[in-house]
């Protein structure tokens, strides 16, 4: 019988079961949303380039910044179309164009503003979290093949050890309030619509996209960092729980299939 | 008698009636599109903090770039309500909520992507431009007391005389074509909204406060260059003319009254 349900792929931890990955927490956040069953294909980084290729998925792009297109994932294939799409927001498109009777993951008209949305996201969020996130990352990561994969590869990218990446002392104190500092400002203009017409999410009583892509970032630091860890411990505590609070009403969204 | 129309603060140049500002542009843009009365008052640089001051308008605070609270224009007063506001932000979602039967000039829902957007256009264009852009309305500033003005506080809060401001050379040509990558990437967000429902703006069929920060930076370039400069001959070839297209789009909501 031929399986009929999406299969998504995504980044496994050594820890079996733990989504990580802020890009794939997006898709996963956009199918579990639509309530599309799916099931998970946990494909370990070094595999992942040639998954794309035998599968036909595309390399992604961010050109915003800088980084040539290479082999990523999320990627999803769904069966009932025969279509492999690699890069979350195309995933969301697609999704919302295959399966208009679910719930809608961009407002109408809102798109070309939640694609600027993530990337302002990306860099001025996610391009500030990457040297504290990554070294605790490569640490829960399976042992061989994956951390040397990542270490390779990110070493190279950043001209970075990865032992060295953290920032250590004073810096690390400074550089944390910076992460902080930018969830103030990002949380003034969610405002904005909160002002408007209330709602816990960026365009209101729905979550879309964007929400999404918000809470696949703190996704990250939750599981990269650890849910003990000093440093979930201080982001949950940021402006009186704001964004704990957003990443619980976001919850009923988060199961890992 | 009392008059009744918003007044309107603005920047001049030397030459009478150019709005430059791409901050004032955004409010005079609201304004034009919303069909609402009102005259211009020209406020030279040095002279904007008293009146603020005298109006009761606050300053304004660009936190995200790292500027502190300062006195600025757009400000507007409206006598309809006694009402002052100031920062473009600000006196669009005021225009919004007090004339409801005009034109909206945000969507349902969508402040905060578009608070985002700003930020975004702040960022990656407007902070880019400035070094070219700068040295040029310092020329068409009011000589004497405007100039003067600019010149003693842009030095000082860039750390870089005006004449030496520019880039030259090689290094001209390269940040120019920075600026055109840029535009190409924002133009990449863009094709989102058109490729789901077409229209010509970033919400799609009709335009909406985002339109207006992008058109004011346009605005900008084409009055502080001048019309007949390379740069701006430059921009309006850019991508088969897809900015010239889209100044033209909004020229009948360009009127300086």
């Amino acid at each position: 019988m031929v399986e009929k349900i999406i299969i998504f792929y995504d980044i496994p931890f050594a820890e079996p079961s733990i989504c990580w990955s802020p890009n794939t927490w997006k898709t996963r956040y956009c199918l579990n949303y639509k309530g599309l069953a799916y099931r998970t294909e946990w494909i370990e980084y070094p595999d992942i380039e040639a998954l794309c290729i035998k599968i036909g998925a595309a390399p992604t792009d961010s050109k915003d910044d800088g980084i040539s297109p290479e082999y990523t994932l999320p990627v999803i294939y769904d069966p009932s179309t025969g279509q492999t799409i690699s890069d979350s927001f195309d995933i969301a498109v697609y999704l919302d164009t295959t399966y208009p009777d679910t719930p809608q993951l961009f407002p109408p008209g809102t798109r070309a503003l939640q694609s600027v949305f993530a990337q302002y996201a990306s860099s001025r969020i996610v391009s500030h979290l990457g040297q504290f996130l990554r070294p605790a990352v490569f640490q829960k990561l399976p042992a061989g093949r994956s951390q040397e994969y990542f270490r390779r590869t990110r070493e190279a990218s950043y001209n970075v050890k990865i032992e060295e990446w953290a920032p250590r002392g004073d810096d690390r104190v400074r550089e944390w309030r910076k992460l902080e500092k930018a969830l103030v400002l990002l949380d003034g203009h969610c405002r904005r619509t909160k002002e408007e017409i209330g709602g816990e999410f960026i365009c209101g009583i729905n979550p879309s996209f964007a929400d999404f892509v918000l809470a696949g970032i703190f996704q990250w630091c939750k599981e990269g960092f650890g849910i003990e860890s000093d440093e979930w411990n201080d982001i949950s505590r940021w402006q009186d729980g704001r964004w704990a609070d957003f990443i619980g009403s976001l919850e009923k969204f988060s199961t890992v299939a």
